[in-house]
C-alpha cells in the first residue's frame, strides 16, 4: 500500500491499523515559529470520537494524541512533527467471526485480493479509525491560518435535508446537538430517524455541507491541481464518500449560463455565488462551499449474508460497535480535510490579494 | 501556475494557451514496446474537435498532433513523448474587446489577481483547448490497456436526462449522433434543446456518465489516493465540472444500509453494484461508474454586464465561437481522464487478479 | 522544515529531535507479505548504536524499535509501517552551554537564521541521532531484496588508507573489528589513530567504500533519476558527508578513454569494471562500488572559539559526549541508503534480466 | 523510462532523442511577471553548441530554441513555457554501424537489456544532446534569481590542473578560451593537450569546479533534501560524470577536525570556508564551491572491440563527430543544473536573511 500522503507543501503521512499498538503520523512542511493551542487539538479529536453521544457507537476511544517531535516550548521548530494515539480500547475477539468471511460493501475482500494478507481486527488499516490522524493534521493546519473559517455540519440524514441556504444557518449551533446540524428542527427529525435506524440494527446515509469563508482570491492552480479538484480528492479519500459537488454542483448541470453566471460587483465580488469561491480552479474570495454524499455505513447488527473464503454465502450476524451514521462524526474530519487543502495551497501560493 | 502535471508512473505534462504557437505536453513513464496506433490518436483528437457538427462551436482547429520523440519505427521506446498540437486557426481580434474587461463566471479575474498578468486571448491557459492535449495522453494511456473498456457518455442535458440505467443502453451508439448520448430518443430531444438554446445565445449544462469495464481487482491505494478520489480529482480537473459521483452517489446517501450493501456471489462478483466498482478505494472487478455534473458555459452571446479593470460595469455582447453546450465535446475528454487515471494505477499496482 | 521523505515508490519519512520523546518514521510502500526477521532489524541498530567500543562515543542509547503498524502475525501487511525509537538516555543538560551560541562548523547557525527558533539540545533534527530512523528502514529495504549483498566498509582513516582493491577483501571481517575496516592491517593503524586523536580532544574524517553485488541488468533511470545520482544523493544527505564518486570517480577524470573503457565479454559481462556497475545511469550487471568521505566531527573537545547570539567570540569547552570519528559508526548507515535506494529502483522498474 | 523531471517547484521535464524530430521541455512553476531576456538564453545555447572550436566536436547543430507557451509579451505569464530545440544536422546514417552492436562503456546495451528496444541514432536518449534542454530551463532559472552568481569552469584536464585557489581566479576571462579555463596558463596546456589527445583518436577527461556567490542563508532542507545532496544529484545526472564533492570535499576526508572547522567572525561569516558555504545541509551566506568529475568520453576514433547483438566480439572503427574532452562543452551545463537548484530553493524557502 502506498497512497498515505497527504498534501504537497503542508503534507501529512499517516500509519495504523485500528487494532494494532497505535495510529500515528507525521506532518512535514509546518512552518517555524507557530505557537500551537494543544486544547484545541485535542477538541477537534473529542468530536471525531466514538460515544460521544447515543446515536454513535459507544466504542470508548481514548484518542489522546502524543507529540514526539517538532515541537520546543509549544512552539513548532520546522521539523517534521510526529505524533501517536496509542490504541488503548481494542476488542480484537470482537472481529474472529470476520477472519474467515468477507461481509458485503466492506474493503475485506479486496484488500486479500490486492494483499494476499488481512489484518481483519476492526477492518485493518481500512477502519475509519484512520481518519484520527487527518484530525491531528487538520487541527494543526488550522491553526497556520486562523484567519480562514472552516465550518462543516450535516446537511441531511437520509431523506431529511436542511432545506436553507447556508448563509441562514448559524454555525455557533452545529455543536448543540448530537447530530451537529445547525438548524435545529431538522437536527431534532436527523437524531429520531436515526435511533429509528439503529433500533432496526440497520443504518443510513447522509451528507455533509461545509463552508469555508475569508479565503484571499489567488489559491489553487488552474489546470490538474485545481483547488476544487484537490478539495473533491480531499474528501472522496474519507471512508463511505460517494460524491462531491461544490458550488451549484449537480443542480447547476440544469442551468442555463444566463441564469448561472455570477455577475460582477464593482469591487471584484459577485452578487451571487452558484460558482462556489472558486473560477478556473482558483479561489475568488467569495465564500467557497461544497457537500459530499456519505453512504450508510455497510456494518449492520442484522442478519446478512457473507461470502467466506472458501467461497460459501453464509448468514451472519453483525457483532462489534458501529454507528448508524456516519455523518455526525465525520464533520470534524470533512474540516480537517478541508484545512489540510488550504494550508497546502497558502504555503504555494504566495500571490493573493490580502497577504 | 504550477500543477500542471497529472499522474505518478505514467505522468502527463502539458503546456500551452488557446492562441499560442502551440499546445503540447510529454508523457513521461510510457512503458516501452508497445506499438501505437496513430489513427486511433487522431480519431480521439476529432471527436474532441469544434465544428464536428451545428451544435458545437464553428471553430476550425486541424488539431493535428506531431510527436517528436519517444518513438521509433511506431514503437514506443520508453523514453519520454514530447508532442505539440499547432494552433492553426486563432483569431486573436475576437477577443481584443475583453482585454481590460472579466467575463462573469470566467476565470479571467482571478489570472489577472494572481499572476499579475494575463494573456487575454481565448481564455488563454484556461481554454478547453488546453484539453487537447489530455486526449492525447489518455489516448495513448488506452492503448497501453487494451483490455479496458471506457465509454463515456452524454446522460443529461439540461433536465433533459437519459431514463434507464447504463445496462440497458448499447454504447456502440454513442457516436452515432452529435450529442453523444447513446439513448436515441434522449438523444432527439437533447439536441433539439441544444439548438434553442444556442438559438437564444444562451448556454445549458449537462452530465456525462463514464462506465469502465473489465478492471481487474486490486487498482487503487486504500488511503489518500483510493481509486475513487484520483478519478474523482481527474474528473474535476476537467473545465466547467462542478461535481463527481460514483456507484450509487448522492443518491446512496439517502439509502439505508440494508438496501445499499451489495450482497455477493460465490464467486466474489457482486449481485448489485451500488459500490461502483470500488470498495475501500480499491476496484473490486465490477464496473466502475461514475457521473460528472459540467455547468453551462459561461461564454454568452447574449449581453452581460462584464467588470472592466478600472471597476467598472459595463455591457457587453460576446462574441467568438462557443459551444452553447459542452457535454458532448466533453466525452472524449471524460473518457482520456480515465483512461490516465487506469493506467496508472496498472503501472502501480503489481497485485492484482487478473494479470 | 520539508524534505524529510526519501524514496519515490519504497519511500520513509522520519521525525524525532535528538533530545525529545523518540524518534520515527513511515515506511510507505512496503510490499505485502514479507515475513520480517526483526533479529536482524535490532542488529542493524545495534551497529550503529554509540557506545560499542572504546573508540565511539560512550553515550548509551537503546535505539529499540517499536514497530506500530503493517505488520499482522510476522509479515508485512502492505499498510504503512509506522514505528518509534524512544529516546530513553537524554542528557539535555549537556547542552545548556550552547544555548546562546553557534559552534563552528555546526548547524546551529543556519538552524536559527532558517526557522527563528532552534531546539538546541544535543542538535536537535541536525543530530546524526536521526540517522537511526534510516537504519530502520534500510533494515526493512534490505529483506525485500535479500538476493541483494551490500556491504560497506571504513576505506580510510585520516591518511590511513586500504591499499587494495575491494576484490581482494574478506567482507567477513568488517565487523570484526571495531574500525570496521576488513583488512586487518589497516584497521590496526585506523584504530590506533583514532584512540590518539581522541587523546587530544580532536577528531579526524575518513572514507567509507560501499560494494553492492548481485544487482540486475536495468535499475536506475536515464535522465535526472541516474541510479548513480540517487546513489550519490542518498550519500550525501548523510551527516558530514563532503564527498561521492562511483567507479573510477575522482581518478576517471585523469584517465584516457582508451584506458577507461570497460570492453565486453561475450556474455555482456565486462573485462574491467572502471563504470562501477552503471552505463547511462542504468545497472549493467556487474559490482556497483562507490566511495563516501567524511569530514572530521565538528563537535571537539579541545577548547575552541564560539559565536554567541550576541555577536561575540568567546572560548569554549566542548563537552558532551562524542565520536572522534564518525565513519564507523557510519558505515551501517551507508548500507541503510543504499539499500533504501536499491529496493526503491526494484519497484520502479520491472524489466530487469534476473527478475 | 521515468526521471525526467527536475526539480520540485521549479520544475523542469524534459523529451527528445539525438536524431528525432526535436528535443525539448517544460518548465513548470515559473513565477509570472519576468520579463525574459531571450539573447542570453540564446547565448547559454551557443555556450553549450557543438562546433564552437576545433576542440571540440565539429557537428553543427543550430540549437536553436522556440517558445511555444508561458510567455506574452516577453514576460512569464505563470503558466508552463513549452519549448522545442529543431534537431536540423541529424546525419543518422553515420550510426548505422551500431545498429547491431553495444560500444563498450556505453549505454547501447543496458538500453537494450532494459527497455527491449533501442533508438540507436546518436545515443538515442543517453547522448548528451539532451542537456541541450537543461540549458534553456537553467538559463530561464538565473533569470528569475539574478543577484546570485554561478561561474564553473574547467578545473583539470586529465593530469592538468589549475594549481590556484578558485578565489585568485579571475572568473571574466573564462569564456576567453575554447577550454573556459579562466588560468590562461593552464588553459594554454589543456588545450594542447587535447588536441594531442584527439590527434591519438582517444578522449581524455576532467573536472569542473562551479562557484555559487551571493546565496542567502537559509536555502535547503536539513535531512534528506540538503542542499548539497540535491545540488550533487544535479551534477551526478549530467552525462559522463563519476564524482561530486563539495567544500573540502574528499580532501576533508583526511583532516582533522581543528583543522578543518570553520571559526566565525562576529558577523556570523567565518574565516575560513572548508564548509563550502552549506552547514547541515542549509546555506550559510559564504561561497558554495563544489567539484564535479567527469570521465572521458566513451567513444573513441581508434579501433575498439565492441559486442554484437548475436554475442560476438568483433573491432570496430569510431565514427560520427565526437568530443575528445566533454568538460569545456559541459561547463554551461553545470551552471545550469545549479540555477536549477538554487533557484528551486528559493521558492521553497521563504524564511533567510537577506529576502
Amino acid at each position: 500500500m502506498a497512497g498515505n500522503t497527504f498534501g504537497k507543501l503542508f503534507k501529512l503521512t499517516t500509519f495504523g491499523e485500528s487494532h494494532g499498538e497505535a495510529l500515528g503520523g507525521i506532518i512535514d512542511g509546518c512552518p517555524a515559529g507557530i505557537e500551537l493551542d494543544f486544547e484545541s487539538i485535542q477538541k477537534e479529536m473529542q468530536r471525531r470520537k466514538p460515544g460521544q453521544s447515543s446515536i454513535v457507537t459507544q466504542r470508548k476511544e481514548e484518542d489522546e494524541v502524543q507529540f514526539l517531535s517538532g515541537i520546543f516550548e509549544r512552539k513548532t521548530t520546522g521539523t517534521p512533527i510526529g505524533f501517536i494515539i496509542p490504541n488503548t480500547n481494542q476488542k480484537s475477539n470482537d472481529y474472529s467471526h470476520i477472519e474467515n468471511s468477507y461481509r458485503p460493501s466492506h474493503a475485506d475482500y479486496v484488500y486479500e485480493q490486492k494483499y494476499g494478507i488481512r489484518d481483519y481486527r476492526g477492518g485493518g488499516r481500512s477502519s475509519a479509525r484512520e481518519t484520527a490522524s487527518r484530525v491531528v493534521g487538520g487541527a494543526i493546519a488550522k491553526q497556520i491560518i486562523p484567519q480562514i473559517k472552516i465550518n462543516a455540519f450535516v446537511s441531511s440524514v437520509g431523506e431529511i435535508f436542511i432545506d436553507k441556504p447556508y448563509q441562514e444557518l448559524d454555525f455557533s449551533k452545529i455543536e448543540s446537538n448530537a447530530v451537529r446540524c445547525p438548524d435545529e428542527a431538522s437536527a431534532l427529525k436527523m437524531e429520531e430517524h436515526i435511533k429509528e435506524i439503529k433500533k432496526q440494527g440497520d443504518t443510513i446515509g447522509g451528507t455533509i455541507t461545509c463552508v469555508i469563508q475569508n479565503v484571499p482570491i489567488g489559491l489553487g492552480e488552474p489546470v490538474f491541481d485545481k483547488l476544487h479538484a484537490e478539495l473533491g480528492k480531499a474528501m472522496l479519500s474519507i471512508n463511505a464518500v460517494k460524491g462531491f459537488e461544490f458550488g451549484s454542483g449537480f443542480c447547476g448541470a440544469k442551468m442555463k449560463g444566463s441564469d448561472h453566471n455570477d455577475s460582477y460587483n464593482e469591487d471584484g465580488t459577485t452578487k451571487t455565488n452558484l460558482s462556489g469561491g472558486i473560477q478556473g480552479g482558483i479561489s475568488n474570495g467569495m465564500d467557497i462551499y461544497f457537500r459530499v454524499a456519505f453512504k450508510p455505513v455497510a456494518t449492520l447488527i442484522q442478519k446478512q449474508e457473507v461470502l467466506t473464503n472458501r467461497g460459501e454465502l453464509i448468514e451472519q450476524q453483525g457483532k462489534g460497535r458501529h454507528d448508524p451514521c456516519v455523518v455526525p462524526r465525520a464533520v470534524p474530519i470533512v474540516e480537517a480535510m478541508a484545512a489540510l487543502v488550504i494550508a497546502d495551497y497558502f504555503l504555494q501560493n504566495k500571490v493573493y490579494k490580502n497577504d
